[in-house]
């Protein structure tokens, strides 16, 4: 497994992989949701390829750039143990040179739900995706369901720009009280780690709820909030119901598949969760 | 040389050619300046494809779209002559379908200039040079130096995004009266055509001024419009003297390399033509 932090030395590695190859962006502050995409890759494709960057382009000020876990040596521990061709650990100033003047911007699916609370999330997210894709040139990339939305905006910025790239999803993987693994875990404490398994439940209700017939948007949602308010420690940020494909409000009764989705603050952590009810009309 | 109009055909095809390809994307109507970039493309690369398509996206509502010279027989029969692996010539609704909402917007260099005019065409000429690159995979990309600030705007969305690529400008090609090759030309009626060699006197004059010593930017725009005006069919939209790199407008005294160009109509047809003037200081 090498590890690459400039575009040309990543560039002569890629010319000699032949055949097909995952690749799995991250953040690094790696945790069993990436690995079980790791591991994905490895079984789909003949090379895996793991990046760790940290994307300032997509924090807002205020938001935990300088804070945000850096943990390069266990990433790298934790990676040796799956079949990893290569990691791309580039520096802040080799993605982004004193010109930089070029974004990537969709504009549908990445409007409402995570945008609302971080406006430059996904100009920021898709900027550095197409980067990384013209950087890595895989023929898969690999991504986790946790974040539902990203996952749509990017399959349709594929889809809108025609990459050569096929998108393969993976579920979410949660922590034994049902919490979703994500590197922002590592901030809370313990109490409120144990207690943050709340949004799960609620999204389970949830699926109970609608699966027994509840159809009212405003009932399901009344029952999320009171099911989150039960827990002292959480601030609600948002409860959404949308379309699984659109990403619009329903409006009304649910019907077709939705996306039912979460964020929720303990202390000024900010956590999400979402899950998908597919239910034949 | 193959004629293929889907994307799914041409990437099919595309697997296929190992060694470099040169990529000449056009509107179609093609003249000689397309040739010369044709050209070039057989000299320096394997194979060469060429795209003819009248992108939607970069007109504006008013702009010419509809009645822009769709030529694709006599294209092909030109292309002929040259060594064209294929040419790809998709409709809009393949490259637009209805969930399109992704677009790339350079944010620097795509100010000032052409854009005043025309306020959505880098954005839609930055989107479809993305989605085309993404589809024909070239390793060389071949662009016309009339177009001087689409060429910049290019060369910055292929840095700032790592496509690899190597981008190839090509020198204007000019009629016999200096009017530089572009389709728009077949709009103008023989008396507008012949006249319009002034664009090319003006920047001509210009250059001759500036070798001779002049360094006010005023004095010198004064001398092209005194030049544009003598020519009553001429209708000057802007004269324009910025830094050749920045695109920024030069103030007071020309320095270092700069980029003298012009928008001017003839009737209701905007040409366009420039000059870049090097000099040390």
């Amino acid at each position: 497994m090498n590890l690459i932090v400039t575009i040309p030395e990543f560039r002569d590695a890629r010319a000699n992989l032949f055949g097909t190859v995952g690749f799995v962006p991250t953040m690094g502050a790696l945790h069993r949701g990436h690995m079980s995409l790791v591991k994905k890759s490895n079984q789909l494709c003949d090379f895996t390829v793991v990046s760790v960057f940290v994307n300032p382009a997509q924090f807002a000020a205020g938001e935990d750039l300088s804070t945000y876990p850096r943990t390069l040596d266990s990433d790298l521990k934790l990676l040796s143990n799956y079949n990893v061709e290569c990691v791309f650990a580039p520096t802040s100033e080799t993605m982004y040179n004193t010109d930089f003047s070029t974004f990537v911007d969709e504009n549908s699916l990445s409007s409402g739900l995570e945008s609302l609370s971080r406006p430059h999330f996904f100009k920021g997210v898709s900027t550095i995706i197409a980067k990384l894709f013209n950087i890595i040139q895989p023929s898969h990339a690999f991504f986790g369901e946790k974040d539902a939305q990203q996952l749509r905006v990017i399959q349709r910025i594929v889809e809108n720009l025609n990459f050569p790239i096929q998108i393969i999803p993976g579920p979410v993987v949660r922590e034994e009280n049902g919490l979703a693994m994500s590197s922002r875990n590592e901030y809370l404490n313990k109490e409120e780690r144990s207690r943050a398994g709340i949004l799960y439940s609620a999204l389970l209700k949830t699926q109970k709820q609608i699966t027994d017939g509840e159809r009212s948007v405003k009932k399901i949602i009344d029952l999320v909030r009171k099911t989150l308010h039960s827990e002292p420690l959480a601030k609600v940020d948002y409860i959404s119901i949308v379309n699984d494909k659109t990403l619009i409000e329903v409006q009304g009764d649910v019907s077709g598949d939705v996306l039912v989705s979460l964020a929720v603050y303990f202390s000024d952590i900010r956590l999400i969760d979402n899950i998908t009810i597919r239910f034949p009309e």
